[in-house]
């Protein structure tokens, strides 16, 4: 089995020639007669350039096949060989990678399972996030939760840049919103899922992640970029994570948003996260308030979804996106809105109360537009964000 | 204590309104009346800007004071807090990072360290990769090392795309180059370094580089930025992991070569490896095969040095390039050189005596230009690469 890579050159490099650059610099590397004796075996392990086009806009599109014995069935040390060094070299962007279907990690859990855990089968998921970001205490989010989690909010997650400070350390946190979790279980008989962001050294980070499992933890949000895919990738192997890892993609920026260098977002956040285990991932939505790409915004969905992983557009996402939203990806979908729950004129619970208002009112069919939107909770939505 | 982060705007860009974007965005966010309570812890977790500059060609730049208690005292919570969502907001660049002196990790082992394992003391330090990068077996490490380990090589390094492979399998090549490295040091005292290649998923990555120490590996190498800086981070905290650990720099184009988005190479391989842990760090160098500039290059070895890490310039370093690197580095410096160590016309200690013969001539005042030089292994160096 072999591994693709496609390679974007902008226009006015000789792609033909970066592209043996690539095929020979990132694998065995050239040798001389001293290694003959070891030919065959060195043969192996080199890359093949396997076509390039020039795209009307003079830049050019090369497709590298890797023999996968070169790697070690995981992401870190894809990303090595297809783009270690090379990264360094000169303008070039890494836009597809293609992995045999066996290659790295699938979700232990994924759509069918987040779907399994929280009794809804035939509806898109509502997600929010704990805001103002940090500064609030454990109890302050407990209460937060027993507002949006009382209102019929699916999964709720901490801010990614909350991590383990002393105003609200991880385990309080966990230990405030569990309670409120048990109490909403115990009366509706409803699971709300809370990804706990989980931070540290990588080896203390496993540990907390194993710690916030066994303390009640039904869900874990990771950093992947700034944290590194081998830490995923441990989470997502260790049979004491027993609950869906929410990938988000705090640092992709840096990765992908040149048009030039780096990597492609349905790279990162797709493929990438999609073959290292991760349940569900977070990215921009291109109607949030974020700059990106609807062609690319589809590639992550499906990306995602072929390795039965959840796609959860975010950024910007309030309740007047509801109708696009289902237009775009249909039922499996997690929404995820942060300002766009908790900032609602009413109330956090009115803000998750709007979003299962448009849900309902997509589904009959009935108008969206403002002046069809009777009073309540996604009327207000309405007026404050479209 | 804070930390300071200047970030620059490409011209055209309201770098003023989007300073306080980053302040607000990536700190505590905003509240309403509902959190008066919170109302002064909330502040204090705020961002400030301190000041902005447009500069001549139009690009803004701007500093912005993040408080540290938003933070882990460790790289990865770092990068979510200054740069996480907002890297995927538009273009904007890290050109710089400045952290509290006790923030993070130091080297284990460090400068000092290295050279008193070495016991050289007053030279730059040779160090040497194996050419080619994959595809021999552990006994062809064996026998490279012998020819360059008896011509007096410092220090040897896996190439960074072999990784646990079936064909030379980690603790296959380790046990192959110890027993080198062992003769070695009974027959002439010396001690040689080899910077094992250290791979896998986060926590089975830790467990090996704990077994490499025990099997008698007296270096590491991490590709810190495809694992993760927190695997970097578990790695130097390590008690059992009393070997220096060498980072390389492979990935760091995708985050640091666009001009306009991702973070400068000097924040990302100078001062985050430096507050991370990393006891010897390689980038390319600018009289190397990689383009790099100059400043950028100064730059990371400053930060290095103020951390006593050792700055390991890299990529296309022959012994043609020696007046220079002592001309920019003096002697705290490793030059690692792959092909330009391997492909010696003469073979590989041939190659190494080159850089001795080198370093020799610098140091007497001899002229280096190529009919000064008489025969010798430096002078078929020359003739091959200048």
């Amino acid at each position: 089995m072999t591994i693709e890579v496609d390679y974007r050159f902008p226009p006015g490099v000789d792609a033909e020639k970066q592209a043996k650059v690539i095929a020979v610099g990132q694998t065995a590397g050239t040798w001389d007669a001293r290694f003959s004796h070891r030919e065959e075996v060195l043969k192996s392990h080199l890359a093949e350039v396997v076509s390039g086009i020039t795209q009307p806009d003079g830049s050019s599109l090369v497709t590298i096949r890797f023999p996968e014995a070169n790697v070690e069935n995981d992401i870190p040390s894809l990303l090595t060989m297809i783009f270690g060094k090379y990264s360094m070299a000169g303008a070039a962007k890494v836009m597809a990678v293609r992995l045999p279907e066996h290659y790295g990690r699938r979700p232990k859990v994924g759509i069918t399972g987040i779907r399994e855990r929280l009794g809804v089968r035939d509806r898109p998921l509502i997600m929010a996030i704990f805001k103002p970001a940090l500064g609030l205490s454990a109890d302050d989010h407990g209460a937060i939760l027993q507002e949006v989690a009382g209102a019929g909010l699916d999964i709720i997650k901490d801010d990614e840049i909350l991590g383990d400070l002393e105003v609200a350390p991880t385990l309080k946190r966990l230990e405030a919103c569990r309670q409120v979790l048990d109490q909403v279980k115990q009366q509706t008989g409803r699971t709300v899922l809370y990804a706990v962001n989980v931070t540290g050294a990588a080896d203390k980070l496993i540990e907390k992640a194993r710690l916030l499992v066994r303390e009640g933890a039904n869900a874990l949000l990771l950093n992947v970029l700034t944290y590194g895919y081998s830490v995923l990738d441990s989470l997502a192997a260790d049979p004491e994570i027993n609950v869906p890892i929410f990938a988000h993609p705090a640092l992709a920026g840096a990765l992908c948003a040149s048009p030039d260098y780096g990597m492609a977002y349905s790279v990162v956040l797709g493929t990438l996260m999609a073959y290292c285990g991760a349940d569900a991932v977070l990215y921009p939505a291109h109607y949030g308030s974020l700059p990106f790409d609807a062609q690319e915004e589809r590639r992550i969905r499906d990306s995602l979804r072929s390795r039965h992983v959840f796609p959860v557009p975010s950024a910007g996402i309030h309740p007047g996106i509801v109708p696009k939203a289902l237009a775009d990806y249909g039922q499996d979908v997690i929404l995820n809105a942060g300002t766009g729950i908790m900032d609602h004129p009413d109330g956090p619970a009115m803000g998750v109360k709007a979003f299962f208002e448009a849900l309902e009112r997509v589904k009959s069919g009935e108008p969206f537009n403002l002046e069809a939107v009777p009073e309540g909770a996604l009327r207000q939505a309405l007026k404050k964000w479209m």
